[in-house]
């Protein structure tokens, strides 16, 4: 195989590697994680089952694909909403604008969190580099409330005051717990970011 | 039929039910949902398939009644942890009784959230009950922390703490966000627990 045959054939499998998560990608935003499935996957794109699987190493790789890419939008989403104000405000933008994500795009939103690797299968760097990405947003208003706080400290909190906003997002979207109309949960967002605002406060104050 | 076989029949079918709840519980427990399967559980109880769907309305209510257990477990879990003192210390024994039940129990607690009844299916007000229950734990600290508010506003207080806590246990176990070691997700959920608790002060002082 010469050079020009060897370019062009990396060249149709970075096309098909595209076709194929703009394919998946669409399917989760219809019908969710449940929804992907190689055959029709195969199908849609015109290409053999096995073609998949010289794309990709296995279909949890494409599934991280479009992951990264509703992680890249929810990104985009957050710093859209992020208002150069009281740490407290940002907070609450970014809290509420991630409620809306969940909202509009919630079976993709719902992807990130079902999916799950074999056990002992390691999180590809890019994807966690999308993951940390995300979460960096919550490091200036952090770092503005604890000055005194270090990197990782911050980091630390910043995912487990995400976790505790996707709590109640999660739960009260799938009303699991409790009938949840779309008002009382915005409201429950609403008391949780106050009680965590004043909380970081009385942190930076030392007084608790 | 005269009545006593009517009576047998009755106690026959209440036997199946009983027997196809215990083995339904150990396969959860065991499995997870997913590997709760009609014809297996048919073939455990010795009763032919179609047996199972004279003991239970469908499937989905049998998974609500290993759920309502396990619901009750966890209310019993809660219970023992309860601690008759200051309200921030009853909290936060409550939200780390729930992580070690979690932990302990992982397939069966996590079932209680997986499992979905189909759109527009009613909860059934016996398991409706039995969450409640298991929400009026919070009560009576939030009662203490805040003496104003009526019972209504203490309920969906309850929830969107409990949710925040859920939150935290819920991505720290399936380390669904970063690597979260147990230290670290009792350190994180230490967090959680002392920032609400700061808020609650504050907000019972009506200072926020």
């Amino acid at each position: 195989m010469n050079e020009n045959n060897a370019d062009a054939g990396a060249d149709r499998r970075t096309h098909l590697r595209d076709r194929l998560i703009d394919i998946a990608q669409e399917t989760v935003a219809a019908q969710g994680l449940a929804g992907l499935k190689a055959r029709d996957l195969a199908a849609a794109a015109g290409c053999a089952l096995g073609a998949i699987y010289t794309a990709f190493h296995d279909l949890d790789e494409l599934i991280l694909r479009v992951n990264a890419r509703t992680l890249a939008r929810l990104e985009a989403a957050l710093d859209a909403a992020f208002v150069d104000a009281e740490a407290e405000q940002a907070l609450e933008a970014m809290a509420r604008a991630y409620l809306s994500f969940a909202r509009k795009d919630e079976p993709s939103w719902r992807a990130l969190f079902e999916h799950r690797l074999p056990p002992g299968a390691p999180v590809p760097a890019w994807y966690a580099d999308a993951r940390n990405r995300l979460f960096s947003r919550l490091d200036a208003p952090l770092a503005q409330l604890l000055p005194g706080r270090d990197a990782t400290a911050r980091a630390a909190l910043a995912r487990t005051l995400f976790s505790a906003v996707h709590g109640v997002v999660a739960l009260g979207l799938e009303e699991k717990i409790a009938e949840t109309p779309p008002k009382l949960l915005d409201e429950q967002l609403g008391v949780l970011i106050r009680l965590l605002a004043a909380g970081l406060m009385m942190e930076s104050a030392r007084l608790i």
